[in-house]
């Protein structure tokens, strides 16, 4: 569909989250792109080439320039490929929203889940899962639509991506509730509707095989305290 | 000079660099706005207001609605003000390059800084150096013109203007040497060109209340930890 805009790959893993917003972004956009899947305990030497700085997935390359940091990857799929599902507001009041709520995906919520999912000093956890729910509400109090994007989704909404989708299989695998119907339902509402959009769905890694690696994940980490 | 625009008001504090990046921006696009100095340790009700989530400063309010977070708030700047000394380049890849090194700034260059300078524990300190070390020359070899904007100052200058002038008075306060000329010749050039240009000179705080501030935060960090 967008063929004439040129040569497009991608350095990702199946389970990355970061990866899988790229995915959708390129597959919202109908971009054509090569996939390139990476094994991260032995990396590529052209994932290493491509991203020197970070060492990390994911890696858009468009036309032999490379690009790493999903939510940068995000903006410039937007821009380069403008006329077809906006991943960003048009208004730049709009557009700063979404990048204020999309770092803050990134720099709150993610750590905050992840201290409380796999830290194994208890006090830590406990302060884990208190910023988690904190992080949870005001993404609660924040949706106002059906997607963070309105009525369609947009950036914020390929962000939180991770607490729809990873952090449900997080709970399972390390026994954890945070995101329940009782607690935050138009967030547990929006998380069913993101993951069951066409697109989203058939760009999210096998449930339990994402169950696994977290249980081997809290393992390993609880291992190696002792 | 931008007045019909409508009214702006920027919530700072003196000695912050997020806050100053914001005010550079400003000034180099000519905006005409009103600054309220925070205080910290008292913070204003309207600052809690415009920024209930993290609380902080800088907070930009453009026609009575509110903007947290410096990098949001210069994409803002550019792209409301978009007539006068553009701040982040016109093509798609250049843009994603621009924002890529403003956010490695934020999240890879200062926390080392911060851990190589204030970090109690010697081992974490040497840690930190490192990475400090590290991470500047990844910048230094990035440094291809005059400025990272090429022959004018971009986003990623006014990001690292923490590494060209907060910097150096961090190194005098602790007595720690980082940015030399020997080592990184191109960024300590780089660094006096930056904080002599007549807008960002004219928006640093006062150098010996910056050793100042830094040597009572080194001091109370190494007390609280015996």
């Amino acid at each position: 569909m967008a063929k004439d805009y040129g040569e497009v790959e991608l350095f990702g893993v199946g389970g990355s989250p970061f990866a899988r917003r790229v995915q959708i972004a390129l597959e919202l956009k109908g971009v054509q792109y090569t996939y390139f899947e990476e094994d991260l305990r032995n990396k590529s030497a052209l994932l290493l080439k491509y991203n020197p700085v970070h060492k990390k997935v994911p890696v858009l390359v468009h036309n032999g320039r490379p690009l790493a940091e999903s939510l940068v990857i995000l903006e410039y799929i937007d821009e380069t490929w403008e006329n077809h599902h906006p991943i960003l507001p048009q208004q730049p009041y709009d557009r700063a929203l979404a990048r204020f709520w999309s770092r803050y995906i990134d720099d709150k919520c993610l750590p905050a889940i992840s201290k409380a999912a796999f830290t194994v000093d208890k006090e830590e956890r406990d302060k884990g899962t208190e910023e988690s729910l904190e992080s949870l509400q005001i993404l609660e109090n924040e949706l106002k639509h059906n997607f963070f994007g309105g009525e369609t989704i947009d950036i914020v909404d390929i962000a939180a991506g991770f607490i729809a989708f990873w952090l449900p299989a997080i709970e399972e695998a390390v026994g954890l509730k945070l995101l329940t119907n009782e607690k935050f339902p138009k967030l547990y509402k929006w998380g069913e509707d993101y993951t069951n959009h066409p697109i989203v769905k058939k760009n999210l890694p096998q449930r339990d095989r994402l169950v696994g690696f977290f249980k081997a994940r809290y393992a390993s980490s609880n291992t190696a305290s002792k």
